[in-house]
């Protein structure tokens, strides 16, 4: 283990507020190797926060007063901040079971002021913040750092509204990167990049300001201009979209320089009104593979930090599967256009990307606009197919309720990381979402359990050209080679009939695979969350066969199983009623309680009664 | 009924095209009088569409070609609309069983181009289209129009920031009233006062052109300025927020001078790129009583023309119970502090407003952000209580599960307009939040079906300082004298146990109580749908009953019965998968499957088995 003569000597932030102002950019390279080291070992989101060292100690030499608050938008880039905030050892189990979370997490530590996981809350929450101490009269200030990826959210655009419209001391460090998860999208990203452009930005405010309250130039320009010289005065002092919505903008400034941002957030955190200090940083700076590929190390596996290198993964990803298939059907169907909201990579869509630049559109992270904007195109005849994980696809329920499905229209939505996701932890489990989706109405809910299941129900979705979500998980699922295709609404008994049967949707199969084998009972493949294969059930009803219901998520199909089958025995076998903390998927089965220990058990158990 | 001489000679768009010009004052003089008949009758959305006659007239004179689509954004502001498209006997019928909607709707006629109710939907929407029309190189310009409340929804943002940088012959027609349901909030809405205060704004813009175009005074600039001249000139000509993000800004233009905006219009549509249009005109305009209070005239029930009174409703409704109780509480708690998105009035919050100012937030059309403020304020010490309609929740899922139940935080959600809510149809329907909620981890879902148990329960949820949604009908409870007072997770015995079992939620009690009576069954009070009282269902096991679950939504508490409770017959007595169209409540009911005939059936049914 390399030695990390600085970082060892800080426990707290009252260490660092200690240390000699020239050795920060030295600390900066150990909290940056350190890092590295972890992260490798581990995996985690590297790169966002290799890029926001610098900015992370100046925030802590700058918010040292009692009852300040930091908050990180989406938290991936708070690394440092968890080293200099007490957690520098911990930092070794990030992401593990047990061990620190790779989130900001208020149980955790008092420096973390609010979970994250999900983007664009900062600022609201920030906001909230603010109101709070000033009806409490409680000390303290508050700053939210986003990123420009963050920004295209909504969420961060109604919190600007309300938050430059109330004048209270919100400070916003806009931590900007040209990068969310893919290379930023948008106007506003667009607008930022000419701000960055130009260094001459605030020369040339001052010298217009200037120019304009005392020199020649403003007289000569209002004596021409009659009455308008406050009205241009205005125009060219707010002349940013920030200070149109009441923000005070600061910078430019250079993200790595230390000096320079713990001057200019002082002068943020002095302003006591609504500010944006607009901070450039490199994504992934000072590892070289990251700098180079900032995306591959977004968030990634354990690595060799020698090569960068991640060890090979075994097959291809259901997501990958998901983009090939749709590059595939989209090569015979013009219509059929691809929808992201900022992760091209993540799901599988690259290719499609690639091939289809005009039929593919990556909105930013914005899902609730990906989702009425895919509504308005099936509305004229397009076949969209959007791809949103699981867990952000809670961000356009209602996009999905009332604009798609609501007015029927042929939208598939791709709900990838469905089911348990592993080391990203509670905000990122999807788990949440079948019964959510069950309820919406006029949507179908399909779920594969094989990547030939998902290859046919991408092709079986688009081409009935209803709404249709289809679920699959993190990782890959078998083959399944040689298994009957799919069709739709209908399951597949694995195994016949016995006294208890299993059924299992998704991931879980092959669990309840060989539990079915081992205790000789029957095997359903539920293909659908929704609708359910009401002629087998019915089937099973006549026969009277005991249930157990196995699902990697929060009750959905199980109740919708021992709602349509009044007179049988129904065994639930989902996760309860909560949130799940980081760990392997196997280990999260084993504590939810569905692993295949527990199916085992169930079957027993309905076989006792 | 009133003579309307104009109007009667126009059935479709082509004939308002073929009116010359200067009968179209007096047109708009007819569809207003007709409006106020029509409303007058059946109640609906008056103020907004009495603003918006002459800017309708002035797009269906432009919008005229094959493909042309005008888009409107909640769909409030669109009965002029209907009445010029085909609809202007059948608007006699609107909102009634079998009539037309109050909202633009896809199957009722070609000339609605997508389905609205919520918000801030149409830029999203019309984005899509216009995406679609380039792909499939299909005739036509989209037109979105969206007021200035709509405005404050992130959605209507992250399509403007997408709309922008796409490039796309995109007009947003901006009807400005300065009101969403209340009086606008947010800096946005101060930022688009200050255009429309600036008349000279526009003048401005042309003198500045001009002038460091090829004056005098931008050769002495430029000189003086050295390189900023380019500069300057992009600040002075994209000073809007909305230049920022791509559009060309046309405006603000008399939303009451028909000719004026015809010309505008024309010069938007022909610049064949992304262009706003700043239209601004009076909620409520030409009828005095709604001139005069256009939030009474927003959404109302029948009223008498002539003096704008309408019928007092009978007791007082949950929205008041609940503004209340609350603001009593908060005499007794500083800590409490209310939250509405644009909705003090419809949510019961005004005397609070007016009581508590500083301690009462209205963040405008953005259930989102008040979600997630809600959580900063609940993280610092408040005890944050926001109230927002249930269709209109589903657009804060994911801020409720992410940011307030994964944190655990104690923040209290009124649930207003849950269940059935009669005439305003699918969009508006309280019908899908129970599903959605109980997934939600570490949240408690509070039903009352007695004014009483509302005013304990809003008590209750605030005390014990954890998630909690509260959810209560439109219109009014019983009041519920002398009942056993609310406990937590505790159901009430309303007739003891007998063969059969009702468990009934909410609105539905009352029926219930009656067929129980009749039938000499149990009736049980489900005053949660989550948790269960585990407690009580163990005792109905215990003695075998069979059980009717009673709920005024898609399935959610029959099927967690249905889920505890695998031995016993649960018969769910609830809305079928789908959409429920306008009608009262009473015939929605009946048409639902879960009228008092229905429950009848049902008890009938199960005691045959």
């Amino acid at each position: 283990m390399k030695e990390y003569p600085i970082l060892h000597t800080l426990n707290t932030p009252e260490d660092l507020s200690a240390l000699p102002e020239e050795q920060l950019p030295a600390l900066a390279e150990e909290i940056r190797g350190y890092m590295v080291d972890c992260v490798s070992k581990n995996g985690g989101h590297l790169a966002a926060s290799l890029g926001a060292v610098e900015l992370i100690i100046a925030l802590h030499r700058v918010y040292t007063e009692e009852g300040d608050r930091l908050l990180f938008d989406v938290g991936h880039q708070a690394y440092a901040h968890k080293i200099l905030t007490g957690r520098r050892e911990a930092f070794a189990n990030l992401r593990q079971e047990g061990g620190i979370s790779g989130f900001p997490k208020r149980e955790e530590s008092p420096y973390d002021a609010f979970n994250t996981g999900h983007a664009s809350t900062s600022l609201s929450a920030a906001l909230g913040m603010v109101r709070a101490k000033a009806l409490l009269r409680e000390p303290g200030h508050v700053a939210a750092i986003i990123g420009d990826g963050a920004l295209t959210g909504g969420l961060a655009y109604e919190a600007l509204d309300d938050g430059g419209d109330s004048r209270l001391p919100l400070v916003v460090v806009l931590n900007d990167n040209e990068m969310s998860i893919s290379r930023n999208v948008g106007a506003m990203s667009r607008s930022l990049s000419n701000l960055r452009a130009s260094s001459g930005y605030n020369r040339l405010k001052r010298f217009v300001v200037r120019a304009l309250e005392t020199g020649a130039v403003g007289r000569r320009l209002s004596k021409r201009m009659e009455g308008f010289k406050n009205r241009i005065k205005r125009f060219v002092l707010q002349n940013t979209f920030f200070e149109e919505l009441g923000f005070t903008y600061l910078g430019p400034i250079d993200g790595h320089n230390i000096p320079q941002m713990i001057s200019l957030l002082k002068e943020a955190k002095a302003l006591e009104r609504p500010v944006v200090v607009h901070v450039v940083t490199q994504k992934g700076k000072g590892y070289r593979f990251s700098e180079r590929n900032p995306e591959k190390f977004h968030g990634i596996a354990p690595f060799s930090p020698e090569t960068g290198a991640v060890a090979e993964s075994k097959g291809p990803s259901c997501s990958q599967v998901f983009g090939e298939t749709l590059l595939s059907l989209a090569e015979k169907d013009e219509r059929i256009v691809a929808i992201t909201a900022a992760m091209r990579d993540g799901t599988g869509l690259r290719p499609f990307f690639d091939r289809f630049p005009d039929r593919s559109f990556d909105v930013g992270i914005a899902e609730e606009h990906a989702l009425t904007m895919a509504a308005g195109m099936a509305a004229e005849g397009l076949k969209p197919v959007a791809a949103i994980y699981s867990s952000f696809l809670q961000r356009a329920v209602d996009q999905l309720c009332h604009d798609i499905c609501l007015q029927k229209l042929p939208v598939v939505i791709g709900v990838d990381r469905a089911g348990l996701v592993g080391q990203d932890g509670e905000t990122h489990q999807g788990i949440y979402d079948p019964a959510i989706l069950s309820a919406i109405p006029n949507l179908s809910v399909y779920a594969p359990a094989t990547l030939s299941q998902l290859r046919d129900m991408v092709g079986l979705a688009v081409a009935r050209g209803e709404p249709a979500a289809i679920r699959y998980c993190r990782g890959t699922l078998p083959q399944g080679e040689g298994e009957a295709p799919v069709a739709y609404g209908k399951w597949a008994v694995l195994r016949p009939e016995t006294d208890v049967v299993i059924i299992a949707a998704g991931a879980l199969v092959q669990e309840a695979r060989s539990v079915a084998e081992e205790l000789s009972c029957g095997l359903v493949e539920a293909r659908f969350y929704k609708p359910l294969d009401y002629e087998l059930l019915d089937a099973l009803r006549r026969q009277g066969s005991k249930l157990v219901v196995a699902e990697e998520n929060v009750a959905a199909l199980s109740l919708y199983v021992a709602g349509y089958c009044p007179e049988l025995m129904v065994k639930p076998l989902c996760l309860p009623d909560g949130a799940v903390a980081q760990a392997t998927v196997d280990r999260q089965r084993t504590l939810g309680g569905i692993d295949r220990q527990a199916m085992k058990a169930a079957v027993l158990a309905l076989r006792a009664v």
